[in-house]
């Protein structure tokens, strides 16, 4: 094959950017087909679910490493004893400004001792910012905790609050957000912390891993995308900005109570939620047959202590057999795309 | 919720194997939509990389590290001077006994000092055993190597030679095969084999990550299925047979010339294959702007030595900047379902 002039380099690129916006396309479409298709499913499976006591425990205990390994003895406790229900939906997938990308997880809890809530919502919106980075933000959500039951430790109360204090008194100016006492608050929360890992409810309070990024400031980066790609099916230069231009210079990791918290809700949703019926059969399957299934009874939850190693299926009187997953009954689990 | 009698709770685990099942279905359907959809990209991007050179060594190069950590330095040397196309295709879509989930990678080469093939076809059927595993397994391929130039260092052409004599000496018996003389060749060699990593050309002679099954042993693990579920929509009871009850007692993976190679092979068809034109536009992103693409030029491929660290990048006149990797640019990719 022949080199090619670096004109010819620039006309193949604007005209690669171009098919990557259709991939895109077909991506939204495959999507929205993929919930078309999925949710008499859900429906289904929720009916089902509802008859089985614990089965949301469960699956979170079989759940991939990746969501797993943020769930400490404690934040199992609450699951065994409370989480009833989970859901996952695509809630812009009908509103053309939003996008089918952004979904939310929603838990629903019965009466427990650590807080108020019967539902805990959590929505992540997938948006575009101006300098060019595009993925999942979130609101942080206030959990009604008990007296001096805070699992987070007062993380979620202190994103809560400098997410208020960020609305009422920076608009959307991210470096006087700083000034603010909230700010430096929540900051010094996260700076002087000693646990090695925040409880799992920590991450009601994500808000992004990159910045927050506003619908209005992701309309704007959609708008100005969409004209770029119109001047590139016309065969137009497109100017690229530099990235960095307009940098404030506020590292909003800083105020971060659950950095990757976005990566987590994303194998929940993507993953656990669609595979959760697999999950849960393949915490019996590694029991070895059918008779094990009536050894499933709940011990006194009562006896255990918080500051004990806790462990879901132990809690719902199944043993945790991690050591049988390379077995061939575990093989049946392909990755799937 | 009350606790379940066991009775109940096998009911309800049989109501979920039948759910699973119609999972199952609908993801069937997803692959065949996302298929459709797709064609025609496949196609157009087909024609525009045709114009591009190097572009598929780029994509190696910039392709997640799943995949390129079995690239060695002498693999990318080949990529970089000959590999000119590369396709994915659902080979078994519309057959009604095969699996959407099977898939085929073909490789197009130009002329070049290693082997006389152009091309280079790699199959992998998705296929079920009848003692409860399912996955991918494929056939060995033949590469026709120039003499001395072997980068398998023998692998394939044992793995090729062992497959032929199974078919004309040993049948489908896995016990017998173990007494072949070319069982015997390939098992030792993989044994004694000094290398850290096998080439990724080994990939071709690739079996299977649990043991070859045939497609006569699939199709009736798929009736024992069928079977099995009506019975469990009836409400009947499913005797579920011992696992390994048939187990012949082979380690397969005694002769498996690159036991991952399932996994590399998901990973190229799921990821790298529908996100190429990603990768390629990131080798350039990663650069800083536009001008630099003037800059891509291909050096004296003579001039290297086979021994040394190569870098596709380098061969093709980028240099490689992995380090570049967590700007805010590379924050555009994120990770789809």
């Amino acid at each position: 094959m022949a080199e090619q002039t670096p004109e010819e380099r620039i006309a193949r690129f604007e005209e690669l950017s171009v098919l990557e916006a259709e991939f895109e396309d077909a991506e939204i479409q495959l999507i929205r087909k993929s919930d078309e298709i999925h949710a008499p499913l859900y429906k289904k499976r929720a009916d089902l679910i509802a008859k089985i006591p614990h089965f949301w425990a469960l699956v979170f205990e079989q759940s991939p490493p990746e969501v797993e390994q943020y769930i400490l003895p404690s934040d199992s406790k609450v699951f065994a004893e409370s989480l009833e229900t989970l859901e996952v939906s695509r809630f812009e997938i009908d509103d053309p400004k939003g996008s089918p990308r952004s979904f939310s997880i929603k838990f629903g809890f019965g009466e427990n001792e650590y807080f108020e809530d019967r539902v805990l919502e959590k929505k992540f919106w997938f948006r575009k910012s101006l300098d060019g980075w595009q993925g999942l933000v979130s609101e942080p959500v206030k959990i009604a905790w008990k007296e001096g039951n805070d699992l987070s430790g007062g993380l979620t109360d202190a994103a809560y609050k400098l997410w208020q204090a960020k609305q009422a008194k920076a608009g959307g100016d991210a470096k006087k957000a700083t000034q603010l006492p909230e700010y430096k608050e929540l900051a010094q929360k996260i700076e002087q912390s000693e646990e090695p890992q925040p409880s799992f409810f920590a991450w009601f309070g994500f808000v992004s891993s990159y910045k927050w990024v506003s619908a209005e400031e992701s309309e704007q980066a959609n708008q100005k995308e969409a004209e770029a790609l119109e001047k590139k099916k016309k065969g137009e230069k497109v100017e690229e900005e530099e990235e960095d231009e307009e940098d404030d210079g506020v590292d909003s990791q800083e105020t971060e109570v659950f950095p990757v918290g976005d990566q987590l809700a994303t194998i929940i949703a993507e993953d656990m939620w669609p595979s959760a019926v697999k999950y849960y059969i393949r915490a019996h399957e590694d029991e070895g047959d059918d008779d094990d299934l009536s050894e499933l009874e709940v011990e006194d939850l009562d006896d255990e202590s918080d500051d004990e190693e806790v462990d879901i299926a132990e809690l719902v009187g199944k043993s945790k057999k991690r050591a049988a997953e390379d077995s061939p009954a575990s093989k049946k689990k392909q990755k799937k795309a």
